[in-house]
This record gives structure tokens, sequence and C-alpha cells, in this order.
């Protein structure tokens, strides 16, 4: 069985490799914070026995050669970025838990057939550009040599390409590519990021679907004005307007599809922002996420009607954008099936669920069979110094992927 | 007859009496450009036979003796200030309106018995220090020398004392205050800052009520979490909490006080303001204004009420705090009737109205009788660098401070 001692320790020993910060961690991708966490990770792949490499991405891998080094590979792993002041289990549960499974191949003495491979990938947090999934987006071949050149920085306005020769990459996606090769299973081990399975005394979550995702823009135009001297029926109030849509918009999800989709408004801003001025315009975002795409086309369906009506009953103007827009991306049935078995033969409870999260399993579904596997998330916490998975539930998680690389080693390749 | 064009000849000159700023006229308080403005506001009552001083505070009088010196003061003006990007009619309208109304008299060959007195005050807008109504406050004595040392400057940080002496003035509130005065009645004609007069085609407000004001800060309190994880029914989401309570708010003020009331949100914050992160934290305001002491302390009510069900249905905690609590201010009934018959027998069409906006008049008619007058506002526009009174309108309003300089000097003194 997996040893929650050796887990814990690449857990700690990487929770403190961070840059400073108010708290928490903080590891962005390309910086020597990064560059650190990495090199510790290639060395503990190194004591076990896996032969690491470094994509010219970025993206770490560890090689645990199988008997028959042509078949085709087992991939798991998860990404070792993390977002601002963050706790030290995102992403960094699915590296090590799966660095685990292969220690315990290694130590067994009954090698594999298939060669393993535990990877890291880089830029999977959207913290340090504009866009998240980086490193697995490479991979793919979704994004290519364009891409270095057009995704800058947040902060330092550095395109990806330089952010990665600063780093020591040679600045470009050579040989990073992974379409083309033979990955058998691709598996993500990942803390859930909600209560559910810690609510419900379940240890391990499969993930069937992960949702689709829209993000809309919407601006609203009133018209400023004294907000003593204009009657309530005839103000364009910019903020009532956007609060009203808000509420319709969250309520309808609550009442309709409560546990099937979610509504959130992240930001929010009103102009000019005086206490006593009658907003002339409100900007604001709304997520949607689903398991199910009719759900996702009525609730952004919904919030344009919805949208229609305030315009005319309080007098504004609207523009909506839509700036993300991801159907939802089923896992691998026959994945999800054997994870089901491996709990059953393990004792695990388990649950199938969908990710309401985006995750580089989403990227990797679309080339290669995919799944997931998802930790009880102490109080549902995530993005958050406090986020925790307990000990016992990694070295599950770790056994689970132990006995899914036994399961896929055994069976035959198509 | 009121001289439409005397009249703009002053207004158009002030417009020009501004800082460099993105648009507009701004002439904040103890500038050199305020300085320049009250230059050329004391040219003009010279020229019509007004003698002008400067009080401590750096508000302007221009008197026009009366044949009895030593009966009570016939007052009136507004303020001389302005807000950042402004127009040119707020305040100022109030101010060359009295002193065209002055150059009638003092050109009619008639003079009065009462001295009249012309006002232009300081600090009415809330501009450069965090408190509004400077002037006025100190004529009142409500304020003293305690609040030179305590009010300080929204930019500069420096004291009321300092900004008075960079300004010129001594720095003390010695002859400021006229409480003790024999004021007869204090006159405020001032631009509607709301469309209702030119809606209905009406030249002449007449204000029966100054609003009451309640300011409350609220600030929900949720839980920070993933969008995609929380089922909506278990969320702790502050921003969608807020927008429910703002909603109900501003929904029950216009179903039930319609023109009556007003509740505005002017000033909304969401944190941490990420697309991906349901909101921890959400801080907003309301601005609640109404003639009616009793639909005030309703609304502040109402809000309660409603904050503590939402607080229950959406799992969050919310702190109110009332920053602002003043009630409604009556105008003198004798004075407001007199309006009423000058605009009679002028001639030009009047309504009795409220006022919603604080105003100089709102601290005078504490120790004074006092009325305002409103003129149409183009379009309803305030605070804003296209506000515009038409010029027959405001020649209109000049009549009507005369006829009321004239009625009042032939009553007898109480």
């Amino acid at each position: 069985m997996a040893n929650k001692d050796r887990i814990m320790q690449d857990i700690e020993t990487l929770r403190r490799i961070t840059q400073p910060c108010a708290c928490g961690t903080q590891r962005p991708s390309y910086t020597p914070e990064y560059r650190q966490g990495v090199d510790y990770v290639r060395q503990r792949m190194a004591e076990y026995g896996l032969v690491p490499r470094e994509d010219n991405a970025g993206n770490l891998y560890g090689r645990l050669e199988g008997s028959c080094p042509d078949a085709p590979i087992l991939l798991s792993g998860s990404h070792l970025d993390s977002v601002k002041c963050s706790g030290a289990y995102d992403g960094i549960a699915g590296v090590v838990c799966a660095l685990e499974a292969a220690r315990m191949i290694a130590e067994s003495g009954r090698p594999l057939r298939h060669p393993l491979e535990v990877m890291g990938t880089i830029g999977e947090e959207g913290t340090r550009f504009q866009r998240a999934l980086i490193g697995s987006r490479l991979v793919q071949g979704s994004w290519g040599e364009a891409e270095l050149d057009s995704v800058t920085g947040i902060e330092d306005g550095l395109t990806l390409r330089e952010t990665m020769r600063a780093y020591g990459l040679p600045g470009n996606v050579e040989g990073v590519c992974r379409k083309n090769d033979r990955i058998k299973a691709f598996l993500e081990l990942h803390a859930e990021q909600g209560p559910i399975l810690e609510n419900e005394g379940i240890s391990i979550g499969i993930v069937e679907t992960i949702v689709g995702i829209a993000w809309l823009h919407i601006t609203v135009h009133g018209l400023a004005s004294h907000p003593g001297t204009i009657p309530m029926s005839i103000r364009q109030d910019a903020c009532s307007a956007a609060c009203h849509l808000i509420s319709a918009v969250t309520d309808y999800a609550r009442v309709r599809y409560d546990g099937q989709a979610t509504v959130t408004t992240g930001k929010m801003e009103v102009f000019p922002g005086n206490i006593n001025c009658i907003p002339s315009e409100c900007t604001f975002t709304v997520d949607i996420r689903t398991c199910k795409e009719e759900y996702r086309q009525d609730l952004i369906r919904y919030v344009k009607e919805q949208a229609a009506m305030i315009e005319r009953e309080f007098r504004v103007t609207m523009d909506i954008a839509l700036a993300q827009d991801q159907k939802p991306v089923p896992m691998n049935r026959r994945l999800t099936g054997l994870i089901e078995q491996a709990c059953s033969r393990l004792g695990y409870s388990s649950k199938r669920m969908s990710s309401g999260a985006g995750h580089d399993a989403m990227i990797f579904a679309r080339m290669w069979p995919t799944a997931m596997v998802f930790l009880q998330s102490h109080k549902g916490l995530t993005h958050h110094p406090d986020e925790q998975i307990p000990d016992v539930e990694l070295a599950k998680g770790a056994d689970v992927l132990y006995q899914m690389f036994r399961a896929l080693d055994e069976e035959a390749d198509g």
C-alpha cells in the first residue's frame, strides 16, 4: 500500500518552495521558485529509478521503463504551478501521488510491461498569463509557435517565448507535442476543490465529465445623475439593473439546476463609484459551468433573455460578450469503469461525479483515453492557503493509481 | 424684467475660469481658480453698487445698502465652487441670478428699505474635503475653530485651516458666524438637478422640503471558493447576496415610493474580484432620500429586514453602518407662499416640489426663514459638463427673486 509519510514529505517540501507572499504558497510558472520545485521532483524521480526529462515547454516527465519499451505509455500527473497565496495540494497532489504509485511499482520487483510516465505540467493555472493550461495545450499541439509570441504575461507583458528563454528553455516548441505518441491512458488525480466527497464521507471521486464553461462579460450602460432628484421609475441606474440581472440568473440556476450547473459573478465594477451618484455604467462577469451542454445553452439563453427584459424595464442598454465558450468534456468510460473496479477491489468508497473546474485532463481527453480521480478537499477549500487533502486520502489516491497501472498493464493494447 | 444676456455673460465667463481638466468646468474651493472666480463676481458686484466683502471662511457677500440700514437683511445666493469636470450652472446660477435681481433693484431708482446681500458660499460641494457645506456650516456656527483642524483635504491631507491660510485667509472663523445677525429671509435659487420641471414644461419649482438622507455602508461576508465545485444551494456568495438586497430595496422604493423617495447604490466593490472565484466579500452603499421622515425610517427598516432574510437564505453575514442620518428639512411656509404669489403675478408656471439634494439652504433653514427656487435642468443633467438652464428660465428666476425682494421689503418686519 502507499506510504502516506513519503507523500506528505513531498507535499510539505513543495509547500515551502514559494515566492515571498502574504500567505500560503506561491509558485507561478517559469520563476526561480518553480524551477526549484521542478528540481526537487526531478531528484525524487531519479531516486526511485524514473528517468527525468524536461520538454521545451517546461513540462516535467519521469519515465519508468517497461519490459516492453515499445508498448504504449501509461501517463499520469497533474500541474506543478500554483495560483497566488495558494495551498499545497492543488495540482501537486496529482504529481506526488503518481510518483508514489510509480515508486510502488519500482519497489514491487514486478515491473510493468508498459512504460510509465509521471508528468508535472507547467502553466495550468492562469496566474502568470492571460491564458491557462499552457503546458498541456502545447503537448496537445493546439498551441504552437504562434502562441509563444501572442500570449503575454499579465504583469510583465513579456511573451511566452521571452518568458521561456528567461527561464532557461530554448524558446521553441520542438519535441513538446505528443499527439503522435502512443499513449494508452492519461490519469489525473486532483483535489475535488469542493465539499461533496468530505460531506458524504466518500474517499474517491470518479470524474465522468469535466464541465463546459461559458464566460460572459457584461457592460450595463445607464445615465449618471443625482441620486435624490431622479424618480425611481425614470432613472437609468446601471447598478440596480446589473443587480437585477445577477439575482435573476443566480436564482434560475439555484432553483432549476442546483447541483447540476453553477452561475457565478466574481467580478463587478460600478462607475463612477460615488456614494451620491446614480451609476452610469456597471461591468460584471458571469461564469456558467455545467456538464450538460443543453443546460449551458439554456443558461446563456436565459442571461440574454433576462438582459433584454431588464434593458426595457430599467431604461439601460447591455453589451454581452461571450469570452469563453467551452462544451463539457466526457472522460473515457472504460477508464472510469476500471477506476470503479479498483476502488471496489481496495475497499475504498467511491462516487461518480463531475468536475466543476477545468484541468489538463480536459485537454488530453481530446487525443487520449483520459480519466480523473478526485480526493477530498477539506471544507471544500481551494486556491486558499488552508486547502488540504487528508494524508490517508492521499495514500488511497496513490493506491488507486497503482491499481490502475496494474490493470491497464494487464490489458491487451488496442 | 431681468436681462438674460447679462446673466449669460456671467455664466459663460465663470465657465471659462477653471482648473485644467478632462472636460467641463472645475473650480474647487480655496484654489487660485476659485479666487479668480470670486474676483470676477466681486468686480461685477462693485459695478452695480454692491459693496463686496469676503469673510474669513472665504464666503463672498455683496451688500446693497437699504434706506433703513438697521432693518433685517434680505440674503440670497448659492455656492461658487464646483465638483470635478462639472457644468457651469450648479450653484453659480443662484449667485448670478441674485446678482441680476440686485442690479434690477439698483437700476430701478427705487431702493429697498432693507439691506440686500448677495452671497456666494464656499465649499458647498464635497469635492476637496471629506465634508460638504463648509461655508454655510461656519456661517451657521455649527462648525467653528475645531473643524478648521479636524477637516482635512481628500487629496492633499491639509487641514481646512492650513488650506484657508494657503488661500490667503487669516485661518480663523472670526466674524464668519451670523447666527446673531438679523436676517429677514434667505432665498436660494438653484438648478433642479432633475428632469421634472423640464418634462412638465414648468418654469419655477418651489421647494417645500429638502430631503432627509440616510447613508448605509453595507459589507457582506461570504466564503471564497471555486465557482464550479460548490452547488448553488450551499455556496456563500457575497456578490449574489448583495445583488439580491440591492434589487429588493430598489424594487420596494420603486413600487411603494416612486416620486416620494429614492434608493441608490452608487458604490460597490467585490472581493477578491476574480472571474473564476465565488466572492468572499462585497461592500456597497445605499443612499436613501425622501421628504417624509416616516418613509426614511421605513426604508432603513426595510433594508435591515431584507438583509436579515438574505443572510439566512444565502448563508452570509452582513454589517450595516448608518453613516449619515439626516431628517428632512422643511422650507419656510410663508416664503413658499410668497414665491407662489410672485410667480402668479409674473405669469410664470410654478410647481411645489421637494429637493432631492442637499443645499446651503438646508443649513440656513435651521436659523432663518429660508426658501428655495428651482429652475429647469436640461435633461435633468447635473454634475456634468452638459448641465444647462435655458437662458430664458434664468431670467425668469431672477425676476422671481426681484419680486421676492420687493414683496419682503414691503412687509412689516417681525
